[in-house]
């Protein structure tokens, strides 16, 4: 027997999803969405090129006449059609068309990852669709990911820690911050990764801005460094933040790192099956708060991770979905001090039917903070 | 007396553009048209963080709380308040109250960038609100390019250009074209530019697909060599093309390259301020019709660049916008001999008042196709 291809399988399943909705087809943007059903990797640019999968039958594309033979050549599904335009034409005339082909009436899921610039032309090209945010549907399917799907996140993950560990061992009073982030990205490439993340390597103040970016700052002794980086494997993506000070730390930096660290690992062995997003953010900012830093975690607990680096499941209050087995999150609890430092650990989970299994486990030391010469 | 910087002069365009329209805000996605009109030049993320720039007063900004910080620090116009949203809370309703405040009762323009999961939850939110593409206004502000920006497109295409020499100059037989576009990407980051686009080096018959993207394929003699640069200097962006052989090139290779030269050569002598857009295309395709492949020119003859790679205006069949002196674009036509190779030559050029001027000029010669050892 032949097995299904995992883009032929999430047909299948969105299909089967459809039949239980009011859905009668699903309209996917390129990127991330249009990957997961189809296999077709094309980055989404100003010309319309869209996936449709209807409630029934095969998926059909709308593309620039010009990019057929990619999308023909990259889909690792039965196409129905493609359907071309020419660059003189009209592509919402030609997607018109094809919804009317497929006899659609009633509500038509949209991506949410789709452009205004395309959405709205489509809903005026198609006043009677009733277009709606499909992202409920799609995430679904996403939210739990196969064994296939873990696998090559473990190995993101592990080009994310070759990343951080030639990061840290960059690191040298006088070096600037982009210097050791480009020594992060050579490293992550070389063990096989790629699309990394802007973030880089961070040092002193910017260490408490929890998105800031690497820049051509000097790094200098006793300072806070921040690495925190994503990256993908095959088209799926690890993300693990370590910390670091250039010399000895501070009590306060030992302190914080504590607490930090007891946060996250309180959050992981917490967290199974069954229990609500919410719990897990709960607490870990428990002990940040009893601690007295809880106006200093300022963000979520987690982001989920798959495709994109920040997907569903969000562990943040007021998010009561049930964790299931497969979903798959970070967990990086934060104190963040402005104007002196911050600092954030990070590890990605997927949930089990006992606890949660740690993707990035031992890839590296977490103990403590890292003290670099 | 103090000049208006670009950012501040960008709002006070809009709202001058905004007061002849019915249009009684924008609101800008993080992104290209953010940067264009406040400086700030994060990225866009599944977190809402847009600015909305009334008719009247000083633009608003709806940031995630633990962004505030950074959106502050890079703003590079004064902000009228910056409002905040927390982790558990629901963004749109506070983006509801900024809007309530600032008075909007009647058209909103939205920026063809936003998301749609983005557009669709502020359309739901203020159903009272009739939101409307915008694209057409922001584009009519950016289309034509300051001195300024123009310097640092040409800053750019330096860039593009030095990666060009040095990617020609790493190709050998045996080598695989990811090699040659590594050694491109980091002799345009030497140059100082940034955010290199994927296309990277295309050996043979992939030279055929107008969108090929660089692969592990093995460079062997006598092949085509196709590569096609884009890259940021400062944000703004240059974009060229130039061809090669590993070898020398046969008959054909050269009969293809003279034509599609000459096409480019007729199509940059022909366009001035105040013809059509689509008169520049005509004129390269007809060279290439004449000469019997048109059919093999299967994509319009240029698209704007600025802030983006392709943007306003697309020099293509169709498009009546008579060009003013300012806007800048690429002028690349291309002949397409599918499983054989292709040929694209390509610069940007900005129209002037009496023709054109070309931003990549003698960057990398074009006058024969260029012979590899």
């Amino acid at each position: 027997m032949r097995y299904m291809s995992q883009h032929e399988y999430a047909v299948t399943k969105a299909q089967d999803a459809m039949k239980k909705s009011q859905t009668e087809a699903l309209v996917l943007s390129l990127g991330v969405n249009c990957y997961y059903f189809t296999g077709v990797s094309k980055l989404p640019s100003e010309r319309l090129l869209m996936t449709i999968i209807p409630k029934k039958g095969s998926p059909v594309v709308i593309t620039p006449a010009f990019e057929e033979e990619i999308v023909r050549n990259s889909s690792k599904i039965k196409l129905g059609s493609v359907k071309t335009w020419q660059e003189h034409e009209n592509p919402y005339e030609v997607a018109k068309k094809a919804f009317s082909e497929i006899g659609t009436t009633g509500i038509v899921g949209m991506d949410g990852r789709f452009e205004y610039r395309f959405s709205k032309r489509l809903e005026q090209a198609m006043p009677d669709v009733r277009f709606e945010l499909a992202d409920d549907l799609i995430s679904s399917l996403r939210i739990a990911k196969s064994m296939e799907e873990l696998d090559l996140m473990k190995q993101a993950c592990k080009c994310v820690a070759a990343g951080i560990k030639a990061g840290f061992e960059s690191v040298a009073v006088g070096r600037t911050e982009l210097e050791c982030t480009k020594v992060i990205f050579e490293a992550i490439t070389k063990a096989g990764g790629s699309s990394p993340s802007i973030g880089g390597l961070r040092s002193g103040a910017v260490t408490a801005l929890p998105h800031g970016v690497a820049s051509d700052k000097v790094i200098k002794k006793g300072e806070m460094i921040l690495i925190d980086m994503a990256a993908a494997y095959k088209y799926y993506r690890g993300d693990m933040t370590r910390m670091a000070v250039v010399g000895e730390p501070t009590d306060k930096m030992k302190k914080v790192y504590k607490i930090v660290l007891d946060a996250q690992l309180k959050a992981i062995k917490t967290e199974k099956a069954g229990i609500e997003a919410q719990e897990v953010d709960r607490v870990a900012r428990r002990v940040i708060s009893d601690a007295g830093f809880g106006p200093n975690f300022t963000h979520r607990v987690g982001h989920g991770i798959g495709l994109e680096t920040h997907e569903e499941p969000y562990i943040v209050e007021g998010n009561n979905l049930k964790l299931r087995p497969g979903m798959c999150h970070s967990i990086e609890p934060g104190i963040y001090l402005l104007e002196e430092w911050g600092i954030r650990i990070e590890d990605i989970v997927v949930v089990t039917g006992t606890g949660v299994e740690i993707l990035s486990e031992g890839l590296y030391p977490k103990e403590e903070i890292t003290v670099l010469p």
